[in-house]
């Protein structure tokens, strides 16, 4: 297990833990005023900004991307939204690819309608076929531009809405099925978050491997929680065992950066950039 | 599967549903008012009236019990702690007996102190040999009475406070450690809240089987729910595909009552218990 005390070589910012800091530019700013070697960001933040004036910030400050959030939300009610979101995934790649991100991450999607307070359907069943269509159909062109993609299985809390794979065993299952070979071409997100609570946590993780772990992502889970997507804790202010997991995910052969994503209306997106910026830091040597 | 749609015979109301409508006399004169031939109660209900009360209420109205809720809470720092937790389950064993209910549901409890919101522990694997040693310990006791007990695997949303055990997959397999020959003395509560998002729910409650299944909790999942605890929806009002559960459940022999619990200060707490217990059997009928 890599040593993360005596610096923060393998930290990564997902740019969503600084969303109260402003626009990327200024995000980007931020994270390489601390040098900070990788960053994650995502795609309203990079449209806001335009993609050429991301891909030259990066370049200018010679960052890393540990990956690009997100593709996904696969989901909807008839042919012509899922060729819609298939369309939307391919432009995510040539983002992703022109960025040279390490991965796309996939949040997959579940009911149709169900994100805006308005479930059009109950079918789990249909939303994971079409979450399967899906990964399948946006894998080949992935794979034709060098473009990996990652599956993140969400909390079951986001069943509804946001991702009907909850589990790692399942996002597996899923990659088994769609890409048999294991190749890198097609993996996971580890996100401790989504995952910590299971009891097949390790096993999973083993089973995944090098060629399927595609990133780690970190923040906590606080024990009084008051919001079910907007009340991650830092890293070391929750229940969470992280550096367990990263022995685990290690073990398996992830060598990649760790990468705070810490989504926080109620607390960190309040704060200034640079006080978040020093505590992922000091976490991230001590808490990781 | 049973057709439900012409009466409410196989309807039960677990009294956390009537949480604003006063004691629990009050609550068991409402349910036999609407003809309510079942109820599931807490323990705090039953202890602010006295076992005595309830146990004359419920006789006098002819109830039965689908459940008596709840024992489990296993977890400890210390013996003396994993020894009180002990005794409380065995007092709880025989107030379900003196009540004759079908069997006391457990929330195993999770990591010490979370519940009250500061935790001692991060370690999930200590919680969990807690819950198994005293499922067992407890076990022994209910058997020797003819207790039957219920493990609740709950949402991973309480994976830190309330319940190391959240999936029926994980309950079974602790089922099948501690009572190897299922003999309906150790079995599961599938509470449609908890376990609706699990792709592997239909083939673990056929796994369960008629001596693991327990009982059968019904309520809904809100699209938008706004509070981890507080915020189950009436069935019908959310996403989860109610029938469809109940006939895996029947068809792995299930045959006993639809138990409804909802936790819900936010909606029908606030409203008069004829009115929740009107809906309650409106929606038995129709979305059950």
């Amino acid at each position: 297990m890599r040593d993360f005390s005596a610096d923060h070589r393998w930290l990564s910012i997902n740019t969503a833990t600084l969303r109260g800091a402003g626009t990327l530019d200024r995000i980007i700013d931020a994270c390489a005023r601390h040098g900070i070697r990788a960053i994650s960001p995502w795609r309203d933040q990079v449209h806001a900004i335009g993609l050429e004036r991301t891909a030259e910030l990066v370049r200018g400050h010679m960052l890393e991307l540990s990956g690009y959030c997100r593709g996904g939300m696969f989901p909807a009610m008839d042919a012509a939204g899922r060729r819609a979101a298939l369309d939307d995934n391919r432009r995510a790649v040539d983002e992703a690819k022109q960025l040279e991100a390490a991965c796309l991450v996939l949040v997959v999607g579940s009911l149709p309608g169900a994100l805006a307070g308005a479930p059009q359907s109950k079918d789990l069943f249909a939303a994971r076929r079409d979450v399967r269509d899906g990964i399948a159909a946006t894998l080949e062109y992935a794979r034709s531009v060098g473009m990996p993609l990652a599956i993140e299985p969400l909390h079951p809390m986001y069943a509804a809405d946001r991702a009907c794979v909850n589990t790692i065993e399942q996002a597996l299952d899923l990659c088994d099925a769609i890409d048999p070979e294991p190749s890198g071409a097609l993996g996971v997100a580890v996100d401790v978050y989504h995952v910590w609570w299971d009891p097949k946590l390790e096993a999973q993780i083993a089973r995944a491997g090098r060629e399927r772990l595609l990133a780690f992502h970190v923040c906590d889970w606080l024990a009084k929680t008051r919001d079910l997507l907007e009340d991650r804790g830092m890293m070391g202010d929750g229940v969470i065992e992280i550096p367990k997991i990263r022995a685990w995910v290690e073990a398996a052969g992830f060598a990649g950066y760790s990468e705070v994503e810490i989504f926080s209306s109620l607390d960190w997106w309040k704060r200034p950039a640079d006080e978040v910026l020093t505590t992922c830091i000091e976490r991230h040597r001590t808490a990781v």
